[in-house]
């Protein structure tokens, strides 16, 4: 894994740790249903997390979109693959979407220079 | 299929037939490449739509909602993946896509009772 | 209450009720903490109810708007107040959310019609 | 001028008048100032209006839409002009806005119908 | 008052001067109004300044948040008040917000050691 | 042109020649509509450019502002026409689009520097 993904992820913990430790109910228990919402179901966990990608994309939000872009190199989502969702969150988005996807690409290029899947 | 969606369809068509007879060439192309978005790839026609309609619901957009739910029924998305595209779309985009997501499940119930999954 | 309030809140309720009987078990903990987030704690519900109301203007959701103005109506919001909430709103979301401001003028007049401050 | 177009004109002076009778200052000043930034400056009062236009339709709002294309109507934008405001919107914000594109193309016709271009 | 907080507020107020040397009428009466819409009225300081952080957290601005959570704390918003604030945002805007959330969490730390409620 | 202006330039491309090289076809089509849609039809390059720069503004997109301020500034934009165009978006997107407007005015202010009107 990059140094760059580890701090992404190190940092991220962080936060979320000053979040839980100073938060209160709803916002805890809301961090536990965001984390159970991917978890795979009649969908599995490659789908899920595409469907986070995208809505991250058109919601046009960078740290969503880095997370789960993660998430699906983890779970062997193809460059093609990859492809088509940005195509589509392109599409529905438009043009105000580019500077998110451009960085999209940019950091799926550093995911497999990383760690490349096997 | 029943008159709703019906009705629906064809007042989709017969406003999508006014701008293609008045737009300029920009408009036309962008409708073309919709089109193809949706087309199988990679990734299956059921994959792509289920990202075009959690797209819609976190962006908002009733028309957009109801089309894509219309596609994912004729996919034969199940009612148990229905529910968990429904779920991401509300963990990301939270309580102000309710409303949005209330009537996504009415049309889904009314699509089972038109034309039933074999 | 006036019947339009009445049909308002019967109908959210109705179609609150597909959901719980349809939906998997994080939208189902979804709904259960949206009604948390609103309880009396350190902030008061009348507060909180401000709050829901001008994130939903902002972020222009009728309904939503619609249901917080009833509750902060029942919540004893005077009319100066819920003048500077929406002056706030307007200040923050821009023009764009004028035609919810003047549809919550609406709502507001008409709930003070039904059912009075004693 | 058509019924509908009259209908609207009047319904929004009605609930205009609502907000003035019962806003505090800051949304009546709002409300001044929403109405200066049109007047003809360093920019005519057509460009003004396809800037509301184009704005209106990229945050996706049908009554703010409607509005400046009446008063784009009332400057002489040209058909093509109107098709080249449109294609930039739906770049621009994608296909997300194409529902708002399709009733806005259906009021351009209706205008020209009701009140021709000398 | 930390280094950190100052820097953003010179540079606010440095940048605002541009703005207010080179912009028209406008402009400048809407920064105006801007300022007005804070002022203790029918609802205090504290109410208003919740108003502004929660509008600024559903709409994902970082900008706005940090702004209205320095007023937020020398208005003396306590944190528990601070945490209820941010479950309702986190509720209604859903996890596309938490980034923004993260921030102001850390912010909020930040704002009591350098400044404490005595 | 500023060092600062060539470097977004330098990087905007080599970031759409990642896109270019790795997206499908309906990527690389939508690269071409956006090109096109800014070309001088009925409506001038000028008048075109500040609808993309409005329509960036009111959606908050730094990058998209940056770029449409370029091209305004190239097509002889007037400081007034600017201000302008500045102020309509503010009235209709409100002041969350202030701290994109502050850059707006520092980026246009540091356009002149670099690359006067002659």
């Amino acid at each position: 894994m990059s140094e760059q993904i580890e701090d992404f992820i190190r940092r991220r913990k962080e936060l979320n740790k000053i979040i839980m430790e100073n938060s209160e109910l709803v916002t805890r228990r809301f961090f536990n249903l965001d984390e159970q919402a991917y978890k795979p179901g009649a969908l599995n966990s490659k789908t899920k997390e595409m469907l986070g990608l995208i809505a991250s994309v058109v919601l046009r939000c960078d740290d969503c979109i880095y997370y789960h872009l993660i998430n699906c190199y983890r779970q062997k989502l193809s460059d093609a693959e990859f492809s088509e969702v940005m195509s589509i969150a392109l599409i529905v988005g438009g043009s105000i979407t580019i500077p998110h996807i451009r960085r999209a690409y940019q950091h799926w290029s550093e995911l497999k220079k990383g760690e490349p899947h096997e």
